[in-house]
Formats: structure tokens, C-alpha cells, sequence
């Protein structure tokens, strides 16, 4: 997980990874088909969270500042670990010739989705989240442009993106 | 620069490229350092825009306007070019092994952050667009939120989330 995150899935080699894991190149193979095989795995694992992903079905706390409690916990993160998001990178990745990977981000997305937008709902029943845009749609657009964010952290060696990411969300698109 | 949209940097070689423009591979070297030489010139080159960027100044459209329809060409182009963005692709790779096309990209994403944010101003002053935040930090959130639908594009194998992002951004950010 370590390496594809640092270099993406084009960016490292099974024998960067049984190097890394002090393991038989040979080995490998006993374990995955592919280096594919793993990578699917893998972008599973990842998509249960960097961050406590709990924070967003609390039912104690206020719809709206749990989706705000969630976003500060993966600045927090992101602004640390600069290696970036490995489904970001994979989604970069992503092609017709590695359709496991593809399938399992599909997978992560839509429940990192399901989550959020549950959230979002919640906080349009409570009156503090605006109602003319569907939940779902509202989800994965924050999804995408969180990624984005990411994605220009990297570039610009800086965690100002995913500032504004949640300065510009929590005062115009969602309330 | 085809293959470096469709593969992104790693996913192709030097020989990738000669072999796709059927030179021998030795005189590769002859023009550029490096793979990411090349990489970097081709950044640059893209960066003049996949769609005529010059709507966006048009002095006689209305500044929201042309914004609407800087997106409308974007979705337009992204719908029917599969591929994806090789910005977006190359921002996901970039690395500290990658430092000519770090800084191609740093410049790319600022001469459109520019434009963007130039449309934005305007738009801001004509009494269209929401004053409340800042032109430059509202441009580079669209970008990068565009850059992350692109993305979800390629996995949903499907131009939805383009236009998720248009009605997200101008029933909401921007008005």
C-alpha cells in the first residue's frame, strides 16, 4: 500500500514490492495472480479510510458538522502524508487493461459516496444543508473535487488546496 | 502526447514513443534529455487547451456566460475523448523524481487559474457571481474539481460526472 501510494500502480514493479517486503520475487506469485490482483486488494483496504470514517454516521452529532468533522480530519491527514490519495492515483490510472483495479475503485467510490451522501441528506431533513441539489450528485462532486485538491497539493508541494477545498464548500455549495 | 494522455508518464517508455512514431529509438536522445524532458514540453503544449481557451476572454459575452461556455466545450470534449486529461494524469504522478514536470505543471495550472479567475472577477463586478469569495481561490477549486471528474469519468466509464460538476458549480458556487 506504502509504495503504490508513493508511485502510483505504473510507478512500481512487483519486484519493487517483494524488495520492499524483504520477500522472494518468486513468492509473489504464490499469493496474487498479478500485480493487478493486488492492487485491487489493496485499493479496498484503502477505501475503508486514512481517516475514522465513523465520524460521518454519528448519529449524536449534527449532520452538517460531521460532513465538517470528516473533511478537517482528511486535511488533517493529507496535510501530513504527502505521498497523496492512492484511489486519486489509481482513478489517474485507471484503464481498459486493469478492469479488477477498476472495478474496486468503482466500489470505494460508491460507498465513500453512500456514506456522504447519506450525511448530506441527513443535514437537508435538519434544515442546514440546501435542498435543490440531490444528495448523491452532491456527494460524489465533493468526492471529485477533494481528489482534485489533493492532486494540486502535490504539485504545488502546499496543503492550500485542500483549504479553500473546504473554505469554498462549507460557504457556498452546501449551505 | 497521445500516449501520454491515453498511459500517463509511467505507463509509457522512450521505445513506446519511438515506436509510435516510427523513429529508431537512439534518436530519442538527440531532441531531449529525458522521458520527462519531453514530458515537460508536452505539459506545456497542452496546457494551451484541449478547447479554444480564448472564450473565456471575450469581452463581448458576459463573464458568466463565457465561464458556462468555457464548461460546455470542456464537457463537450471530455465526452467524447476518453482519455482523460494528461494534466490531471501527470499531477497524480508527479513526484520528487519528476521536478521539470512539477514545475510545467505549477505553470500550466496558473496560466488557467488566471483565465479562470480573470472570467470570475469580471462576472463578480457585472453582479453575476457570488462576491463572498475570492476570484483566484474560487478558479483554482474549479479546476481542480473539474480535474477530479475527469477522473471518475474514466472508472464510471461514463461523462456523468461532468455534468454533475457544471450544474453543481452554476446552480451553487458561482451565483
Amino acid at each position: 500500500m506504502k509504495l503504490f501510494t508513493e508511485r502510483g500502480f505504473n510507478g512500481c514493479s512487483v519486484q519493487d514490492i517483494t524488495e520492499a517486503a524483504v520477500v522472494p520475487k518468486g513468492s509473489f506469485y504464490n499469493h496474487f495472480k498479478s500485480k493487478e490482483a493486488l492492487a485491487a486488494e489493496i485499493v479496498t483496504e484503502y477505501g475503508k479510510g486514512s481517516t475514522d470514517r465513523s465520524i460521518l454516521n454519528n448519529p449524536e452529532v449534527p449532520a452538517l458538522t460531521r460532513l465538517k468533522r470528516h473533511f478537517a480530519a482528511l486535511n488533517e491527514y493529507f496535510s501530513r502524508c504527502n505521498d497523496g490519495c492512492l484511489v486519486g492515483k489509481f482513478m489517474a490510472e485507471v484503464s481498459d487493461e486493469t478492469p479488477l483495479i477498476r472495478e474496486m475503485l468503482l466500489s470505494v467510490l460508491n460507498v465513500w459516496g453512500e456514506q456522504i451522501s447519506a450525511a448530506i441528506a441527513e443535514g437537508q431533513e435538519q434544515g442546514t444543508i440546501r435542498t435543490d441539489l440531490k444528495a448523491d450528485d452532491l456527494a460524489a462532486f465533493l468526492i471529485d473535487s477533494y481528489e482534485g485538491a489533493i492532486l494540486r497539493t502535490r504539485v504545488e508541494k502546499s496543503p492550500k488546496a485542500l483549504k479553500y477545498f473546504v473554505k469554498v464548500v462549507f460557504s457556498s455549495i452546501i449551505v
